[in-house]
């Protein structure tokens, strides 16, 4: 059996006694566990160090050096987010549904852990506590694989919480980290039949490719927002602007930002020089259909930049002559991740989230709602661009799938 | 574009009329296609006496030459399951849940259908009528891939049900056959990522073994029923050996039978070998641990006779001399499908329904309860024995994922 096959084992042992683990055993772990991170902040902020050195030797971009980096800010904040989730509502044991079949079965539909749930990740340190605490309260256990990148801050941070776990009496490696972050590794971790109820990949576009190409395991994708917001014949113009300019940039680098903008062609002349005049003070650049191009300065969009999420002050612009014409190009280019319409139009509104194909499909908000904590989940592990399982953000719930259990006084099938 | 390429194509534009069309429409295209299988039975069997002709020049065994064949009998039958598919209670568009955000948004998660699901079948071409019926009525467009051996027969029962769609308005393309049964096409079907959201294939270990290598589409396992029935010490003996023989020997040859029996020490000596005696009396051939071979005549079982389904007149027996190792035993070579717990022992019932890993537990019945209609779904498309997504019997609901559908009057995040 290989190191990673045996940490497979070893966690999958672990997530037997999760599995039944009273709320409050959980709870407490969670809770010690916070205390004990910022007890021990020093010895996380020294791996940490090694990690950063390393990380600036070797040349690491300013951006993802900033996502390695701890401080005793960081790491306060990483125990404040597993007290929350120790306040959460355990949906262990919820009874989903209950009903007696005509042969006289008591069916109950019961609400249980997935089993071992698998994090690959990428460079921040900060996924190891808050994707352990989540597995955690929903009664899984945990095999996370970091970034090598993360190695020593992943050690010290796992250590941590294994060491809470053990202290509540709960099995430590129900929190167990993959030491040899090389790639053959990762691969493993995909191919864990045996062991691995679920897959998460947090990264991007080439770890999400890298997963559906070797994963044999079942998988929840973690994908693109290539998120549009819709600019209807029916908006308020004001709103419109507002909702557009909040979407790309209260925070331009994340998956629920706006990466397009559609209008419709009975408001664009109005309103694309509005929002590009907006969103050029603001360092935006726009690139656009020959439509747009005619309206406001701005570049030709390929049918690339339509595809594209860029995470970047950047932003694609197509005028569609109908409503129909603007769902057909949203589900066209869309990652089915969020999808805005800005209409005072009801009709317009309705059809706009019945046939835009999204896991969130939001009317006269700003793209950046969708978010676990947003949602009022309390948290958050993901979120879903796939259909199935669990779509859009993913918190406790989603780390859950059900069992039937059925009671009988002897019944047999004839 | 490939022609498979292209058949995804199709049912995707075709999935998105699907998805918004109403019950009745769906229901209507079920019905006509009931009528129009019924009405052109000739046709049918006609293609089918050429897919059995070539099977018998080919050698093909009596078991699979059986399910091959279609006569006027089964045809009425896969008529009237299209026609109970029509009567059962449309999914799409339930509210499963609605709140109000912190920010003043409306939130609602509503049920919608997948899109477009693949199946990949074997030599059944009822599968044919069957998935494609509860596709449809679940909002889904379906992408078939039978066996090459039954190609003529999904030809003809396909080309029925897309002229019932066409008859009803409804696009032809929701129901698409691929037409070419090599081995090339059903690996390219496993890898359309880009119209494909939901792969179930029914089949054997060869199939989801190839499903789990080669998938690169999202994937619900219809696998294997290792399932046990576990005689409790608190057992009621008699009730016991219905249980035993009903789940063993009721239809031996599908997945909910039962493959393994395992007893507790301490009523061993009588049960072991009474069910033995009434097994062997029906044929079925029994093989033990040491325990149980010193307890009736049975042949010594190797630890893959405890890993395996043999959906034949066999049986592994186990005594065990705890609950706990009852329960372990069923988790190290379960699969997760449906174990059994026989028992008047409340305490023990409740143990063993909430530590055996299993998609359906049952107490005091039979294993072979685990089925669609025999939990009223109505109907069924297989019995997942994964935990993501669906698990134990799928019906209209398990072809469904949701979306969230968000209103607001303006708010952007701050």
């Amino acid at each position: 059996m290989t190191p990673v096959a045996e940490l497979g084992r070893r966690a999958q042992v672990a997530s037997r006694a999760l599995a039944t683990a009273p709320t409050d055993q959980k709870a407490a772990a969670l809770r010690t566990a916070a205390d004990l991170l910022e007890e021990r902040a020093p010895e996380v902020l020294a791996a940490n160090a090694l990690d950063q050195q390393a990380a600036e030797t070797s040349g690491m971009a300013p951006g993802p050096l900033d996502r390695l980096r701890l401080t005793d800010d960081r790491v306060a904040s990483m125990a404040d987010g597993l007290r929350q989730v120790a306040n959460l509502a355990d949906p262990v044991g919820d009874v989903l549904e209950e009903w007696t079949t005509a042969a006289g079965l008591a069916i109950q539909k019961v609400r249980v852990p997935l089993g071992v749930v698998a994090i690959i990740y990428e460079n921040r340190p900060n996924v190891t506590s808050d994707a352990g605490g989540l597995c955690l309260m929903s009664g899984n256990a945990a095999l996370l694989r970091g970034s090598a990148t993360a190695l020593e801050s992943n050690r010290a941070v796992t250590g941590v919480l294994r060491d809470a776990l053990a202290k509540v009496d709960l099995p430590d490696d129900a929190i167990v980290l993959v030491d040899d972050a090389s790639h053959d590794t990762v691969v493993e971790v995909m191919r864990l039949t045996e062991y691995v109820d679920c897959l998460i990949p947090r990264g991007g576009p080439d770890l999400v490719g890298s997963v559906r190409e070797n994963a044999t395991v079942p998988v929840i994708i973690d994908g693109d927002g290539n998120c549009h917001v819709y600019v209807d014949a029916g908006a308020d113009l004001e709103q419109a602007l507002a909702i557009v300019v909040n979407s790309k940039l209260q925070r331009p680098s994340v998956c629920n930002a706006a990466e397009s903008l559609v209008v419709h062609e009975s408001v664009a002349d109005e309103f694309v020089p509005r929002v590009s005049e907006a969103l050029a003070a603001k360092g935006v650049e726009l690139v656009g259909d020959s439509a747009a191009q005619a309206l406001a300065p701005m570049g030709a969009a390929t049918d690339d930049d339509f595809g594209r999420e860029f995470l970047d002050l950047k932003l694609s612009v197509a005028v569609t002559p109908t409503l129909d014409a603007a769902i057909a190009h949203i589900n066209r280019y869309g990652t089915g991740h969020t999808e805005v319409i800005v209409t005072r139009d009801a009709d317009a509104a309705r059809r706009f989230t019945t046939e835009v194909d999204a896991a969130v499909v939001i009317h006269n908000a700003s793209s950046r709602f969708t978010d676990g904590e947003r949602f009022g989940f309390g948290a958050e592990i993901g979120i879903s661009t796939q259909k199935l399982h669990a779509r859009g953000p993913m918190a406790l719930r989603e780390l859950t799938t059900y069992k039937y259990v059925v009671h009988g006084d002897g019944q047999v099938v004839s």
